[in-house]
């Protein structure tokens, strides 16, 4: 054995979803990527606001001659400072900017708050189906990733909460809008998921914190909003990041935020900062950073994710395939024609069509299309997935 | 305990140097930062090369639409193939693009390269006076830090080496030029390592792993040069950065090699891109690879930091302070002219100097000066380091 043996153990346990990408890509090479309808990846494919790159120009163009030094791990004061003000609005809280620490994107959060949060065997909740890097997130910092089903719309399942938190729960984390879901939970859902926190806080004698990871907070259709966690729940942290709103997930640049009023704020954020630090990140990168303080509340153009998300839930309803619509994200998880869903996804394939088994998202018997592609790839891909579900269902 | 207790004990024993960097900025405020001589951050304060901005403005200018898009979790193939072609003439090596992922900085490519490599418990061997980070990063994985001391004059004690070497023993990690003494190994020492650590491999029956960290490789004087790894040790690689050749250490723009001849290339490389992603790295910042990736070979103008070097030996030289004068880098690790470093560094401290107690460095007895800092902060700080040295000295 000549790398760690956890390490290996996971890439000998992924390679059947790293081979279907390699067959993917062979795929590509066989029939040419434009008859290849590859739904696989949540890779963004609106460019960003044309502002990022007025903003991206002016900040270069004028930087002081140490616009690319360090600054402390939290991030500039002034873009804190910018990314609080926002937030305050929108969560309807008092975020300041010492509340706020920039990060390497919703994951370098994430890592950095579990990092903090976490003594050995503590326990991570969250609904199911889940973003799969969530285990390995839990995993680096010695903890454990437990999974809760969510109800079949997709919404949380408090009674199952309930019942799964033990007194090792550390940490809720929850993640609206939902991949690979789209769903979007709603404000009852979350007083309802704050008040029953509490009660549990109280129960086991310390507190659970929750978590909420939500990049895709303004990927939202039909008049959706994605209400205030702050309001919600005291003992909370936003993780979020610009790449999916924006498009720029290559930049790495997000941020996580504690509520103000939680009770151990200044320790958190500290644990936190130190995280940054250690675990390598040291700080979000610095122009990024400084483009995104002014970008606050910009966003790529969320209307042709809409006219994607219709075109895909107008064919695929037509044919049968059985699905919640998504309030939110650039992800439909419909349920796989036949309970096998990695066989299912193998048909798909067959027809040329890239997609996700739920599986890998703890979502069994499901498949995750990802719509952020441009519309002649689902337009093209229709009839795959017509001929795909017919033959299981005449 | 609402935080991890491994990160408040952290928080807890940094308490004092957290304090000395905060009565710092008290001085600063109390005196005018121009009355307060610091030298305790190795925060380059050059500025980058002019061809920095100029590349940055072009790729911004000419972006593709997908410019910031996600990319392989390697970083673009592109950019790894002109860092593999520099490193390859650097190193006299055949490196491949394929042997190269770009990296939040060095201190990234040093998590995901520890993440790939240790199991639990597995030991890392570096030689002290070392960077005070590296603690860290191998217990984030898992593994156990431990330091053998270099001769008095900084060089790498192959005796000690190996004695401390044990069946544990996964990783011995370099750092040259090193922080905080300067020294920088030279051809014959490495060979000399390389011939310890195959015999030792074969010894303890499993591959012992030579990580060179060497953000300093470029920072060099006096016509010396810094000889390459990949020939003096086949299981060998190299973690860097651009943070202080081209001083964007905000930017977070590094990379990991691994010697193409290294036996187990290709799971080493598997695992540390596997890293890269679950870590919450995901990729080195998309911009910034591009913008490296043409600046191959491009340095700050080092000539900047031989003067200060030079003015700060003289002046500390000709009032009886000990040192070995650095090869590289911008540190210089003087002897504390009393057996106490942090004493000496408090009595620095009434005098508006500040620098870093070697006990910060696992360096008890000596102080690091960080001058890369403006050359009138090196002359208004000698009375104070006069004052300070006859303190103890008549």
């Amino acid at each position: 054995m000549t790398i760690a043996k956890k390490i290996e153990t996971i890439i000998a346990n992924a390679s059947w979803i790293r081979r279907m990408f390699e067959e993917g890509a062979e795929l590509k090479k066989m029939y040419g990527s434009e008859n290849v309808y590859d739904f696989s990846l949540g890779n963004p494919n609106l460019p960003p606001p044309d502002k990022f790159k007025e903003v991206l120009l002016e900040l270069v163009r004028s930087e002081p001659p140490d616009a690319h030094a360090y600054m402390p791990n939290t991030g500039y004061p002034g873009v804190c400072g910018a990314v609080a003000a926002f937030l305050a609005r929108e969560q309807g809280a008092p975020v300041e900017g010492a509340d706020v620490i920039m990060t390497c994107g919703a994951a370098g959060a994430l890592n950095i708050a579990l990092k903090a949060l976490l003594d050995p065997g503590d326990e991570v909740l969250t609904p199911a189906p889940c973003f799969v890097e969530y285990g390995f997130y839990a995993d680096n910092h010695g903890g454990v990733l437990k999974t809760v089903a969510s109800r079949p719309d997709f919404q949380l399942d408090l009674a199952a909460l309930a019942a799964a938190i033990t007194p090792k729960t550390k940490v809720v984390l929850i993640n609206s809008p939902n991949n690979p879901t789209g769903a979007v939970y709603g404000a009852a859902s979350l007083k309802a998921l704050g008040e029953l926190l509490e009660a549990k806080s109280r129960e086991i004698g310390r507190t659970i914190y929750l978590i909420s990871d939500e990049p895709y907070r303004k990927v939202v259709y039909d008049g959706v909003s994605v209400p205030s966690i702050f309001t919600a729940y005291r003992e909370s942290l936003i993780a979020t990041s610009y790449s999916k709103d924006i498009s720029i997930p290559g930049e790495r640049i997000g941020f996580i935020a504690v509520n103000p009023g939680a009770t151990h704020r200044k320790p958190l954020l500290g644990g936190m900062a130190l995280a940054n630090r250690i675990l390598g990140f040291v700080n979000a990168p610095a122009l990024m950073q400084r483009a995104v303080a002014r970008l606050q509340g910009e966003k790529t153009d969320i209307s042709a994710y809409l006219r994607k998300r219709d075109l895909l839930c107008d064919g695929l309803g037509a044919m049968g395939y059985d699905f919640v619509k998504p309030a939110g994200t650039f992800y439909l998880f419909p349920r796989s024609p036949i309970p096998d869903d990695v066989e299912f996804v193998q048909t798909l394939k067959a027809e040329r069509v890239l997609v996700v088994p739920g599986s890998g998202f703890k979502g069994p018997g499901h498949f995750r299309i990802a719509f952020c592609v441009d519309d002649a790839v689902i337009k093209n891909a229709m009839p795959g997935f017509e001929r795909a579900i017919r033959k299981y269902r005449k």
